[in-house]
């Protein structure tokens, strides 16, 4: 199963609207299949590993790390797959949240009389399907925020310097990052003050995530690198104001947001369009008032923190921008999950608490 | 080695004005002796294992983490003592740059005929000895920076609320760190709106550190713990201006410091007293503009930062305070040392680099 996690993981950025799957079949002791969900969701793990294994598939046991789906959607259901194969065992690390799964998945292979394992590696698989188990519970996409500042927690100078905060191996991992991502989410500030290009570079030909930025007005110029290049790399304009003809002209998605908030657009809406639009995982990187808004709104699952060594000062810009938190036991928790040095630089990984302690 | 290291490791913060040393006496393979420097820096930790090991110590090794001494001081020359007792063989793992000994330890030991074996474990002795060596190299103590802080950098809320940002296991280290030092130091403003005892709690009836404030003006209540328990533990209050009167009156010691600087007193020439007074590690526990003045004068030797999993936002107050800093490239850099989770909160300890990088 860990071996078909593995699998699976390299999906993640590549397969939404659909779960990442990995899936191997193995017979007497020998792996004759291995498949993991195609780039863009289709064809499924269990077609890919099912096909590669071929008459094989007979008597074999296949380890899937979600449970097969049961459904005619686009694809036949994987379920049936496994059953006219003659696959004799099926281990499932994780049911299918999914209204349309949901156990029925399971249910069609025992009834065929396959031995079905549940709950294999769980917890893995848990992780690893977040972004998609987020959007089938909350209807919207995990959120990652990444954050690049110094030990003081500053992002820029109070002139905005800010290009070398981390150093180059800490750049090159947030590039990786990104690709594991199904977009990468900045607030209209950041497009505005970096032009930042939010693409994945140094990984070869990879897929390039959908850069969707959060502006209220549309007040962003033609000559961004983001609307130059929106005909080769999906960008998309979440707003609530503003004329969206000349953006969309250039290739731009604009998408409409009803609701605003003092700071800006709703994020919770805004987050809730990215899921109907089927993105499961979202990477944020900016800027501090996004983060502010992003946090106190309890949507962020997770933070990526890149920590230099260096300090700034008080003059310097904020990582987090104002939150309007005046009691310390509604500060947003999050529960340390990694830590580890990339070059220079310190890197950890903060998962949300379950819930703000509200008094 | 290893183990005269650890021995001497227990003298930090008790042995001040000299060197926390230890030492092993092994005859045949067996440790006849250990001694480690005492508490008020006398006796030496030679004298205290060639003690213990009495007639045992004639033809066995000494391990001794720092150069015997070669002076007359308070206490006869340790040098003296080894060749008296017999020790045939010395292993040193670093010289001692006080121009006093500085080499003549090892001289004196060879003239008498013992083989004298120097640099086993250097590096862990300079480690261990940074506070010393920073006092005979540039005449003031090792600083190190202790924060406290939310993963944005904050310490409190914008109503100064900071008591729980860490947790119970953070603050309990905090105590051990304490106790690891010669002295605790704080600025004025840290010292009127917190109040702190500033004491070592629940480790028993050890040392307390020098309690030191800087305090431009003296402006500082009667009331405060820090004034009402002098008596007890030792207060050092350093000030430019203001009546010392009242405070000594209440037990406590103030030096008189001639310069200033736009943020309150010259920390260079506090530093500089407190290096004339014998203390070799101080711990500065804030606040925000004391951490801003001893970054921007370059005189921190050693971050540790306990990072809370919570924000707060850019409200709350900031863990360093303004520096005047405009050019990125003239940040303070620090080197991770180590980082490791204490309790639900992240230890890192970052080491300063040579120097800033000055464009």
């Amino acid at each position: 199963m860990q071996a078909a996690l593995g699998l699976a993981a390299r999906g993640l950025g590549r397969v939404w609207p659909n779960p990442a799957v990995g899936c191997l079949i193995v017979r007497d002791g020998r792996i004759v299949g291995r498949g993991r969900t195609a780039d863009g969701g289709r064809p499924h793990a269990e077609t890919v590993a099912l096909s590669q294994a071929g008459g094989m598939a007979r008597g074999a046991t296949a380890y899937v790390t979600l449970e097969p789906c049961a459904h005619h959607g686009v694809t036949p259901p994987c379920a049936d797959a496994l059953i006219e194969t003659g696959v004799a065992r099926v281990v499932v690390a994780l049911r299918d949240p999914d209204p349309r799964v949901d156990g029925g998945g399971v249910a069609r292979l025992r009834e065929a009389g396959i031995e079905v394992t549940e709950g294999v590696c769980e917890p893995e698989a848990r992780a690893l399907q977040s972004g998609f188990l987020t959007r089938i519970r909350n209807g919207r996409p995990a959120l990652t925020l990444k954050l690049a500042t110094t030990l003081d927690g500053r992002i820029a100078t109070a002139t905005g310097e800010s290009q070398w905060i981390t150093g180059e191996a800490a750049r090159r991992h947030v590039h990786a990052r990104r690709a594991a991502h199904d977009a990468i989410l900045v607030g209209a500030g950041t497009a505005r003050a970096d032009d930042p290009a939010l693409t994945v570079r140094g990984f070869g030909d990879v897929p390039q995530p959908i850069r969707v930025v959060l502006s209220r007005s549309l007040d962003l110029a033609l000559e961004l690198k983001l609307v130059r290049t929106a005909r080769d790399i999906p960008t998309w304009f979440l707003h609530s104001s503003g004329d969206p003809a000349p953006f969309e002209a250039a290739g731009v998605r604009c998408h409409s947001i009803l609701h605003t908030d003092a700071g800006g657009v709703d994020v919770l809406e805004a987050l809730a369009i990215l899921g109907r639009e089927g993105l499961t995982r979202v990477y944020c990187e900016g800027g501090g008032q996004l983060a502010a808004s992003l946090l106190a709104a309890g949507l962020v699952d997770r933070l990526e923190l890149y920590s230099a060594g260096a300090v700034i000062g008080a003059e310097g810009r904020p990582s987090i921008g104002p939150m309007g938190l005046n009691l310390l036991a509604r500060a947003p928790r999050m529960e340390l999950l990694t830590s580890r040095a990339i070059g220079a630089d310190l890197y950890t990984v903060w998962e949300s608490s379950s819930e703000p302690t509200t008094p």
